[in-house]
């Protein structure tokens, strides 16, 4: 069986899926982790939300600001932050956008439903 | 609490690991996830094993060849590959060397000792 891989710098094979208004994602998974590689564009902004799946989030370009809980993180290229399980957190885009990758585990079962928008029920 | 954060160009705040002669990691994790930002020297090379978290390489810099099960991957920036549970695999970096950052799920019981070196016990 082929490796399961992709590139970040231009990902391609995920499911595609909308998380909001200038937010695209492509989603990747195995048994106890997901990958969403996300595009931000400028001043895109998230929703407040939260869920049972632990979450890291990294940077790879552009900046923006990260809400986890009572903290507002002002990030930029190459950060890694940890937002863990049930913690509300949000994320507003810098005004040159961002690429993300967000990895979450275990798979988060709302991103796995093909037509999907949005980031998923509260847990 | 403070939300766990580092940056990927300069990871400090980890558990320190030696994996390998020139492969140096630092270690990060919460209840589900670890994420492990490594340091490859040139031509520096790992060790056939396997272990039953699932793994995902998500290549930095540099570049390398990652052995996963019968495949042989030349892998550079960007390049991010899955390694199932169980699977053996290795990495040997180039000549340039290379910067990874290695996630697993769940967290490497093995690599959760302080003072530990090397790729733990195959299990």
């Amino acid at each position: 069986m082929a490796v399961q891989r992709f590139n970040l710098g231009e990902p391609t094979g995920g499911l595609e899926r909308t998380l909001a208004h200038g937010i695209e994602t492509q989603l990747f998974w195995g048994k106890h982790v997901m990958l969403s590689a996300l595009a931000c564009a400028p001043s895109a902004a998230g929703e407040l939300h939260h869920h049972e799946e632990e979450q890291w989030v990294v940077m790879l370009e552009g900046s923006g600001v990260l809400i986890v809980g009572q903290e507002e993180l002002d990030v930029g290229p190459g950060d890694v932050c940890h937002i863990p399980p049930g913690m509300l957190h949000n994320f507003i885009a810098g005004p040159a956008g961002a690429r993300i990758l967000d990895i979450f585990g275990p798979p988060r079962s709302a991103y796995r439903e093909p037509g999907g928008r949005g980031f998923g029920a509260s847990s």
